[in-house]
């Protein structure tokens, strides 16, 4: 079958094997997959991602001499089972799924990956028990936003926001979108976004941010609600930003740490200290989070098609991960692969 | 009057003007007065400490062209009042207070401040609304512990710990020990406490720790109660320590951070991420937190007495900083400046 493949730090499309599911796996057809800024980020600096990954005990890092097949937020068709497998969903059922594959020693982390093949593939693997149905009348482009639109309602729940919180999002890129429509749906506001880009502005708008700010021209941290506990979500991951917020936020602020920083970074514990700021890292979801978020997306309560600004087939995929950044121009690209 | 004063970069004794009690202000007398960690750390750094304060809002630095004295944890004696100030407790009443000022347009921190003299002197003003009285029975030595109890017992409140939390305690200084009993006394257990010092790991013992470890030989984060959220007490303060902590902590630990760091730290946050740990930063204490701290030495239930290490005379002070780097020696010297 035909897969965009990492492989020798470049993408590239190629036949790799037709996978073949074990004992518990289905075999679905992928209808469509987003790209994720960490698939940008892992394709620019794989060896980093190797290297952090290494020390962190119970992850296997990829082996970047063998190929690696990314794409973690699909929306799927089951076309058949493995052996001795329950065959809950017909052959034909357009499915979602968490990343994740279930082996005997536990979960296994898909998209970033030697074992298991992403979903910028014509066909690939699931864990037949983590398979959920995507709601009659939901578009296959629309549950593919399921995993992203997940992060977001993590973080919101992670941060165990009270509702009473005077909320900021810094950074409207797809983590940043999905954590405002988190807050929206949890009517955590006013909610005030930040995001040097006037379309992502736009689109924080659309996902219910109240005000939005150009961090260029004016201060977003003078627009927080006064009189609340800040919830401050860092959503743009590059070094710098903690030490920027560190400086910047309330005394007694809560930050949240959603954007994915892989490099070292240098803050001054000093002002954490006097403002007695607390941080909380989040990653990923629980399996009830992505469920919800799925039937979130299935009631209409985010607006899904403001988020995709572009489909392409594998061939396309190089070429999509250059146009991504152009905020401007590109939030959400989804990849067909039986185009 | 006499005092033991930071001058030049120095710690250099002479006398000073008499203190003289305007509006709402006592004079008092100091009876001891501890020496903090965070002295040390100021004589030593005072130019980074003045840089530091310079970029946090509202936080007025130290003027090292002019004198400052030290000492924020005091227990004095009331001499007299200044003008039109109600006179609650009597010229001769033993007191305790908070290290802060209160003036027209908010409280003023005490200790590293040129407006006001800290307790390395023979008399301070003090805030008369400020002032508690120490119970009859706790002896003065144990009165001017309550100021370093308190930072502990804020720790623990601000880290909204439930109880049911896997509690480690790193660093075994006067903060760490505070932080231990602040544990025992919550029944948050059980405590284990690292330090590379055997005598501050006796000690951790007596304020309470139920398991102490020597980093050195053995790992303490292998300690932590299994099946309970972790909670790290980071009471060491220098760089790379919150590192250390990212990447040896279990997953969704809470790291509580008492140390004072006071210069720039490199963090990489990923650690952060896959863990989805969390942070808190601390400082100080509320007044009902000091007021309580006073409350537990006074029934006893802190054992105060192994934590004095020496007495010193103003004379001696400048000594007193250089012998308080040998922590099998020494861990609280108190200064009497009426010697």
């Amino acid at each position: 079958m035909k897969a965009a493949i990492f492989r020798g730090g470049d993408i590239v499309v190629d036949t790799i094997p037709e996978p073949v599911p074990a004992a518990g796996q289905a075999l679905v057809k992928v209808l469509s997959c987003g790209i994720c800024g960490s698939d940008l980020h892992a394709a620019k600096h794989a060896h980093r991602m190797v290297a952090v990954t290494k020390r962190i005990p119970g992850r296997t890092p990829m082996d970047l001499s063998r190929d690696v097949v990314f794409g973690h937020e699909f929306c799927c068709e089951v076309i058949d089972y493995g052996p001795k497998t329950e065959k809950k969903l017909k052959p034909g059922t357009r499915v979602c799924s968490m990343p994740v594959m279930l082996e005997a020693d536990g979960p296994k982390g898909m998209g970033y990956s030697n074992a298991y093949v992403g979903g910028y593939a014509e066909r690939m693997l699931l864990s037949a028990p983590m398979l959920l149905e995507v709601p009659n009348g939901l578009s296959t482009d629309h549950a593919a936003l399921t995993e992203p639109l997940a992060v977001g309602v993590h973080a919101v729940e992670k941060a165990a926001l009270k509702g009473d919180e005077a909320p900021l999002v810094v950074g409207c890129g797809p983590v940043g979108l999905a954590v405002i429509a988190a807050l929206r749906l949890k009517n955590i506001r006013p909610i005030v976004a930040a995001d040097f880009s006037a379309k992502r502005r736009e689109l924080a708008v659309k996902m219910g941010a109240d005000i939005v700010i150009d961090p260029a021209t004016e201060d977003p941290y003078a627009k927080l609600a006064p009189g609340k506990r800040a919830a401050i979500f860092e959503c743009v991951g590059v070094p710098g930003v903690l030490q920027q917020m560190f400086e910047k936020v309330p005394r007694d602020a809560r930050v949240v740490v959603v954007g994915v920083c892989m490099e070292p970074d240098t803050i001054e514990p000093m002002f954490g200290i006097v403002k007695e700021l607390s941080l909380q890292f989040v990653l990923g979801y629980t399996p009830e989070e992505f469920a919800r978020s799925l039937r979130l997306l299935a009631e209409g309560r985010v607006d899904a098609p403001s988020l995709i600004t572009g489909k392409v087939g594998l061939d396309e995929v190089k070429g999509a991960f250059a146009e991504l950044g152009n905020p401007e121009r590109h939030t959400k690209i989804l990849v067909e692969p039986w185009r």
